[in-house]
């Protein structure tokens, strides 16, 4: 079974009031380019991520705006900015980090807002079956290559606006040589 | 069968001539920290890497001096710098990135010497039959937690100076959450 592969680099949700904080009053997100999940975009809006440690800049901004506000980074990232954030599904921010985020007119903390995403498959419920995947269902990915190997704990995630993809982070895409595109197999079983 | 991790942060291998180029005549590395292989250092010494697109500064030369010039960065890296170095065992250079190596007394253009390393395990000679491994085999790795899974391709690699340990590049310390010291297991065949 072959999956396409999509590389998400280090980006930010924001919630409504987030957004007026970092952007101004009545602000809204431009759409730079739409990505595979219908609806979702990168927006032209970018943040600085700041903490004690270091900041990053040119952080992209996700849209839509969501009910909450959550930064995805990479570990290289969580380094830099000397911070240790738990690895979740986007949503689920238990424990999450804490750090400032800055835009051109304003800056807010963001409490419990900093995530290694999970890995994780987007499929549209109308494909399960096809597939012979169920939502919430763990699976292995098997990668080729000099640097290949297999990825353990895949979980898929099912909504009627998902497009079958495979979404891992930069260091997962770089430790596996892997370029957004790429086709993977997937391995049923966890 | 369990082995320690130890991963390899990007770094520079000097041969004399360009020691000399970067640090002045006469110049010889100073020790900062003994590496687990023996008679191999970290020098206090830094060098900057640059290419048309990046610099990356603060990379530490590692000592002693070797009869080439070697520069084994990440991809994480190699995007930075724009450039795509082939995956290579130590050593062998052929069809390697050519980089700008900067030193506080001059600069030496490094041809054909950047690599990103080669997945492998050091093993010192007499402990082979004790392990039933075999110098040049391959073997993978298996690494346990939510960000588990296996790497292939791993080549083992003895001498009578190694120490039994996992060399990794950041990119793949950081895509299994590992840290020097975790103990792994490795899976005889490739």
């Amino acid at each position: 079974m072959k999956i396409k592969v999509g590389i998400s680099n280090r980006h930010v949700h924001l919630k409504e009031e987030d957004l007026i904080s970092l952007f101004g009053k009545d602000y809204a997100l431009t759409i730079k380019k739409p990505l595979s999940q219908i609806g979702e975009y990168a927006s032209v809006e970018t943040v600085s991520i700041k903490t004690d440690k270091a900041t990053i800049d040119n952080v992209r901004v996700l849209g839509p705006v969501r009910n909450y506000t959550q930064v995805e980074i990479s570990r290289t990232d969580a380094y830099k900015l000397g911070i240790n954030p738990p690895v979740r599904e986007s949503g689920n921010l238990k424990d999450a980090e804490t750090v400032e985020i800055i835009g051109p007119e304003g800056s807010v903390i963001a409490k419990e807002s900093t995530i290694i995403a999970e890995r994780h498959i987007h499929i549209n419920t109308n494909e399960l079956e096809q597939y012979g995947l169920q939502n919430g269902e763990v699976v292995r990915i098997k990668i080729d290559g000099i640097k290949g190997g297999i990825i353990n704990n895949v979980k898929i995630k099912a909504k009627d606006t998902y497009t079958f993809e495979l979404h891992l982070d930069t260091d997962e895409g770089n430790a596996f040589l892997l370029n957004n595109g790429d086709i993977v197999d997937i391995i049923k079983g966890e």
